[in-house]
Order: structure tokens, then sequence, then C-alpha cells
């Protein structure tokens, strides 16, 4: 640390002034961090929870290897669904019976969207963020290409505008409150708000939401919404995503992909579809099993914990690592995208170099592990539930001596995976 | 065994015959199976095979536990659903590059069938089996009412019926080889062509076929087919299921799910869906790495095994089964619905019982593990990977044990998972 420049002393001083009245400071333990690692990439993959293994050997050996076939109903697999749903109801503000797991979220995206525009016929917009994660930009397109629609792509900065000129056209929103490059948060409640005083049904993407913050989904009157299982829920690599079904629309509501799982009477065998009642009807094929049960034990992360308390940590982590980065990486080429304003920042922080492939890179052979996103984006996501104000003035302090040493490769290159 | 007849001596000793020339007999060891059971649904759910635990756990700490986001690529878990696709090929008769794993068959079916009845515009009819699995079903009316066509449910033995009637207006013809219920074998060769000859395209379902017989994808010159991963490919429960697409059609194939997992560039983050070349673009979200991963470990059960063998096996076991029931529950009020003949068989045996429901309950008392299909069929699922003749005598016995001593609840009810 021979480069640190005198502020570190007082950033350090800072950071475990923070660290000892953080009232999360012990989740740390809930999960298997390896040693001496800086995980700023919970947002593409959460780590491994500590009650998974013993889940998961359960799932295997008992269940699975010993129970057989007879899992579907001793060990309540059928239920898993709408059981784990409900747990993820929880953590974003819904009522039991409106939320599912299962497939990932371009499938739920596919069913929601689809059904949420058919709830308001002869409206022909579908309204998406042009800088919204690509399969919720792809999917739209293809749901508007096999129903006759259209699409506008408008930020949530300018849906007034589009409200105003032809809000009584538009069917459906489908925003996500986080932009998954800056970090910066929409206001779920005013864009919801806008969106419904026009007649058109929200649907919010909640894959770097759900986990990080408090979601209410049912307080905010949210039509439909989706996530995934696999960044703040630690749900594991690829784990099932979630739908979203606002009560008010079960009755009506008529997803694309009508399979048996999903049938009011699976066991019955009908021969045409008749759908559950309710959220169920969202469940398509059998569902994979142990990546759901793996999903399930994850979750058990936040049964006693309070979201209001996790956000206020997870804004202190940002805040903290924004001043870090202002202080430390001054001058060195960086340009901070993630909003300062706390109401305006989700649970990452952004940093604009034109070298953020290399550095990240040499972050990571440090123990320091974020990612990039295309061309020039650093992208550090911060979980609440295992950092420190300490990991982050580690991660500043490290990216400052690489970039002050030159200790990385300039070659432009591409990123991993979201 | 007080009430064995005579002729349970000859059967013992046929079977001990049976199982002592069998060429696949040391494979039992490859699952962990418990003792004194005799799986017979493992058409429903494949047992645990030994090779999947230590993956698992490897999985688990060392990948996602330790190596957390670079695992993506430095356990190669992006290339998985294709690469895990080209060892269900392998045992489905496709040569590398067709065969994809990822999502449920219902969701591998409605793309399936969409991208299928695109390449046929023009003709308007979606050609489906009354008898099929009732997701076949739903899923074709709901592609058919998304898409304007028609379907007609005509059962394999009437095609020939139909396309001479109304050929050239059949866009897609879809059909299992293995009738869920009755265990009744078509003739996946006659029905191919017949539909090719009319100019259709088929779509054959494999869920109870794939790893229990041979099939010759490439060589019948399938068009489409998918299939599931839990039954005789033993991937465990929901494990994820697989896509084949005829290399033939993969430049101008266009599946609706357009997943952000499928674009030729997919971290580039582009503006559009820009399908990638091959069978890559039914890719669609994230997968669910633990269940992939699983079914890529349970897949080495078949590294070395010859399909005919299995099959050879299969029939042996099935046509002992038969026999068995021919002589053991003769008069007691079993109707053996599965034909007779080998060239009509798949990998299971189904018989008739009004009683269908207390009768595997109190087979499944007493560790012989069938299922049932509503309202009366017993169904007895017969993989050759770790069943022998003895135990499908004792199943049979234990049958006629239970049946002659009225040893069971009469009181019909519904049955379990597919």
């Amino acid at each position: 640390m021979t480069t640190a420049p005198p502020s570190h002393t007082e950033l350090a001083a800072r950071a475990a002034a923070l660290d000892a009245e953080a009232p999360l400071a012990d989740t740390r333990g809930r999960f298997l961090l390896p040693e001496n690692v800086v995980y700023l990439d919970g947002n593409s993959l959460g780590p491994l929870p500590a009650a998974v293994p013993p889940v998961l050997d359960d799932v295997l050996h008992r269940q699975w290897g010993t129970d057989l076939i007879a899992s579907w109903n001793t060990h309540a697999w059928w239920e898993a669904p709408v059981r784990v749903g409900d747990t993820v109801g929880r953590i974003v503000g819904a009522a039991p019976g409106q939320t599912l797991v299962g497939d990932s979220t371009s499938v739920q995206l596919y069913n929601a969207l689809g059904a949420a525009a058919a709830l308001r016929p002869g409206r022909p917009l579908l309204v998406t963020d042009p800088d919204h994660f690509p399969t919720d930009r792809y999917l739209t397109d293809s749901v508007a290409a096999r129903t006759g629609l259209e699409v506008r792509r408008v930020r949530p900065a300018d849906l007034h505008g589009l409200l105003a000129a032809e809000g009584d056209r538009v069917a459906v929103v489908g925003y996500s409150p986080v932009d998954y490059r800056t970090g910066e948060l929409h206001d779920i409640a005013a864009l919801t708000g806008a969106a419904h005083e026009a007649g058109a049904l929200v649907l919010w993407d909640l894959c770097h939401a759900a986990g990080a913050m408090p979601v209410r989904l049912d307080a905010l009157g949210v039509d439909f919404a989706v996530g995934c299982g696999y960044k703040f829920l630690n749900g594991g690599p690829g784990a099932p995503a979630f739908l979203y079904v606002a009560e008010r629309h079960h009755e009506h509501w008529s997803p694309a992909l009508t399979g048996w799982t999903g049938h009011a009477d699976p066991f019955g065998l009908h021969d045409t579809y008749t759908p559950a009642p309710g959220i169920a009807r969202g469940r398509i094929g059998t569902p994979p099993m142990l990546s759901l049960l793996c999903l399930e034990a994850a979750l058990t992360v936040f049964d006693d914990l309070d979201l209001e308390q996790v956000r206020a940590r997870s804004l202190s982590l940002t805040g903290f690592l924004l001043r870090c980065a202002g202080t430390l990486l001054d001058g060195l080429g960086f340009e901070p995208v993630t909003p300062a304003d706390p109401e305006r920042r989700g649970s990452q922080v952004s940093l604009r170099h034109p070298h953020a492939y290399g550095l990240v890179r040499a972050l990571a052979a440090r123990g320091i592990v974020g990612d990039m996103r295309a061309p020039d984006l650093l992208r550090f996501g911060v979980n609440a539930l295992y950092l420190s104000h300490a990991d982050v003035l580690r991660a500043v302090t490290c990216l400052r001596e690489i970039v002050t040493t030159g200790a990385y490769d300039a070659a432009p290159e591409r990123g991993a995976v979201t």
C-alpha cells in the first residue's frame, strides 16, 4: 500500500466506524465466501449460502435417491413453485398467492408480457426502456411481432411525455427499477402511477432489485413483475426466476405457455387446457427441482431480515464506495455514472473508464471480484449482507494501485455474464 | 409367498436364466437405488446415478462457492447447454450441433412447434395425437390459437387417412413414439416418411424413448424433437429438457422465445435480437446450472452403452413381465394394454384394472414402485439398466398376492406425476 494517499487513513477510520455501527454485520456468516475475496459481483451471481449444501445433500440422497417418485408428494416437491414463490413474495412486498417460481426470467417475461398486453385490448403499444437489459427488449420485440403490437423504446425519464402524447394507446409499460449498467434507480411508484393514470399496465423486471431493497408490489399496485433468483437472492447459477401477478388480474390473465402443470387438474389428463386458478396457471412444465430447492434454501438467509435495514446498509456501502472513488481515484480517468443521490441509486456502483476490461481482470487477480459491461463500465455490485465498508475501501485502494502502477492489460475486450 | 402358483417355480428358473445371459447385468451399480426396492417408475423419475453426488458437491463448493462468477468461463458453464445437448444427441442419434439442453419439455415444445409451423407457411394444420401427453396437446392448441392455425387430433394409426385427404394442408405432425399410458410404440420411420411425403414437418416428443431405445433422428430425417431429462435419462427431478433441430433447418428456424442467451453476440448487449447460428438460437434465459450439471453427470451412465443392447434387454424384461402377468394374474381382473408384439412395445408395461390406484399403493408399501394413470391403468416403467427379470417376477408375484388377499384399498382416486 505504498502509494496510498494521506486520505486513506481517514477513510479507513470511517470504514471502521461505519462497520461498527452497521446492524447487519453478522450476516456474512450466512455465506460460504472464500477467504480474502471481496465479492462485488453478487448482482451477477450471488454467493453460496451456508444453508444450501445440507439441503441439497438431503434432496439428493434422502428425497430423490431414497424416496424416489414419492417425493413429489411426501417432500412437497409439487407445491414448491408456489411455496417458494410466496417466500419471494415476502421479499418483494407481495401477499401470498401472487408469486410463482420457475423457468427463467426470459420465459417469465414472454408469458407475462403477452398476458398483460391481452388485458388491454385495443391498445397497440408496448413501452420498454432503450437501456433495458437486452432480454427484456428482445422479448418485447418478439411478443409485439407475434401479436401485431408496436414497441416504443422510451426512457423512464421520458415516459410522461409519451403518455401525454399517446397514453391511451399504451397497453403495457415494462421497466426495471435499476439500470443494470449504471445502477440508476427509477421510481417504481411514480412510473407505475403514471402508467395507471393512462390506463396502461406495468410489468417490472426486478432482477436487480429483489433482495437488495424493499419492493412494495402490492402497496404500489403493480400489475406484473418478474425477476431472477440468482443475483441478490443468491439462489445459485441460473436459479429459477419468479413471476408476480396481482390478484386482481388472476381471473383473466392468460399465459401463452399452457404447460400441463398450470392446468386446473393436472393429473386428470384432460383433453383441453383449463387454467388453474390464480398464480398457479403460470406454471409451465416440470420445474428443475434441484435448482428450485437450492433457491428455497438460499432464501432462508432473508427469514429474519428487515429489507429497510438491508437497503440502509446498501446505501451506506455504495455511498462510501462513491466517496472512496472520489477521493482515491480522482484524476485517474474514472467517471462515476451511478447517481450520488441515494434515492436514485440501486445497489451497485458503476465507474466509466476506457480500460474497464483490463482493470476488472487485474482486480480479480487480486481477489476483488467485480465485472464490466461493454464497452467501458466497471460494475461493482454491493450486497449489504456480506460486504463491509472495509471491503469497499480495500477494493478502491486496490483499483488505485492498479491504475497508478499500470498493472493491467489495456487491450479492449468483451465482458462477462449478467 | 404361500399363495404362489406352481408355475412360479418355472418362472423363477426362467428369470434366473435370462438374468444370467443379460449383457447389461452390471449396470445396476451405476445407480444409488435403495435396497429391496423394485423401481418400476423410472419412466416418471429415473433414480439417482452414482456419478451425480460427487459432481454436485464440486459444483456447489469449488465452482459456485469458490470460483463464483468466474465459473461461467473457467468451468465452462456457458457452453453447458450445447455441450450437454451433444451428449443427449449421441443417445438419440443426432450428430453434434443439433441438440440443446435447457428449460422444460413444455417450453421446448412451444418454441419448436411455433418455429416448425413457420417453416411451412400456407399450411394451416397442426396434427397431434388425441392420446398425446396433455402438455403436448395444450401447447399445440396454444400455438394454433396464437398463430391462426387449426389443430387436427389424429391417432398415428389414422395419419395416412388424414394425409391422403388433406396432406397438402398439414404444416407439422407432432407425435410421441411411445404412448405414455399404454406403452404402445409407434413407428417413427414410417410416420416421419408419410409426413414428409405430404410436405409436412415432424416434431417428435421423445420423453418416453430417449435413453430407453435407439432413436435415429438424423438417419430418419426427423425435423424437430424434444424430450425430458428426468425419465430414462435419469437426470434428476425436473431435469432440463432437450431440443433437436435438424441442421437443414438451422438457417431459417425462428423460435418465439428470443432470450438473450440465444443471441449471436450475447455479451455485445445489442439493441435488437440477432439469432445465434445453429441450435444455439434455441437458448433462452440463463439455464438452471445445478439441474443442468446434474443431468450431465447422470448421462455418463450411457458413455459406454450400446442402445441396441439396452433395447434388447428392455424387450426381454417387458416380454417377461407380460408373460408373468399372463401366468400369475390370469383371471384376476387384469387386462394388459401394452402390445405383445415387441416391435410395437415401448419400455413399459401397462395393465388395466378397476382398482389400479389401490393396487399401486399397496405395491409401493411392499417396495414395488410403479405408478398409475387415471382412471384404471397400472403402469410399470422398465429400465433395463437396473432392473432384473427376478425383479419383474417379484413385482408380479407381489401384485398377485395383493389381489388374491384383497390387501388393497378399493376406493378410486387420482394418480401421480408423469
